[in-house]
């Protein structure tokens, strides 16, 4: 059997534990737009190209994917927004903690060569900005290596 | 000051406890291609349109992101790839069980009246294949609400 094209990325979920509060800091705080009208339990952003982010309440969460939940360490999982130059680091990491984010790293000189920024969401769910002089953001937004 | 545009998703960077083997496991065994060669701490695999999925080393995360582990529990998190069919939600099952994903939730009609099914990668990452009927995917792999 031939095997088939791998799975692409279209939906990320986070588990949050207010539904409320984390529709408004993504939207009204950082700006991104529904794909539908919330529902109470689950919303949905759209996050990129044939992306998007659901927030989903981490109590309805186990019955799909099962023993999930928030521990005293963050997740060990960032979404990354790639940009062209460090500039535009320091503009992502500011509007978020305009939206309420707490900075974890501010915009930093990093040894690999690049700048970042860390902040966290309202559950802990980190982002970071990156620029990073090894990929190249191509006018579609792919992202690619040079 | 006029506010940016919102940061788009183009990386999603998963603490990994064994870069080799969850390289294995996305490359060899989910079929994802190498955005550029395997460093040792992380490695960068192609996800989407724009989107890449990066595996770093755990250990390594907290310089950058904080104080960020595994737990008990898995992360309250999932990576989805939304289908256009009940099939389709099958057929990317099968294929992550073959490359030694555990199984969490098997195909399963759900109440909100699509499909899916829920899988872990080798450091227990969820990853959900829906057949969502309220989301058309268009030709491009953006996803719309109908």
């Amino acid at each position: 059997m031939s095997k088939p094209a791998p799975p692409t990325i279209s939906a990320i979920t986070l588990g949050v534990r207010d539904v409320g509060v984390s529709l408004k800091f993504y939207t009204e705080g950082m700006g991104f737009e529904l794909v539908q009208p919330a529902h109470p339990q689950i919303a949905f952003v759209r996050a990129g190209h044939g992306l998007m982010l659901a927030l989903w309440n981490v109590e309805q969460m186990p019955q799909e994917y099962g023993e999930v939940g928030h521990s005293h360490l963050a997740p060990p999982i960032s979404l990354g927004h790639n940009v062209r130059d460090d500039s535009e680091v320091e503009v992502h990491y500011r509007r978020a903690l305009e939206a309420g984010a707490v900075s974890v790293t501010p915009p930093t000189k990093q040894p690999w060569g690049g700048m970042s920024a860390c902040v966290a969401d309202p559950d802990g769910f980190r982002w970071d900005f990156v620029h990073n002089p090894t990929f190249v953001i191509e006018a579609d937004g792919r992202v690619s290596s040079v």
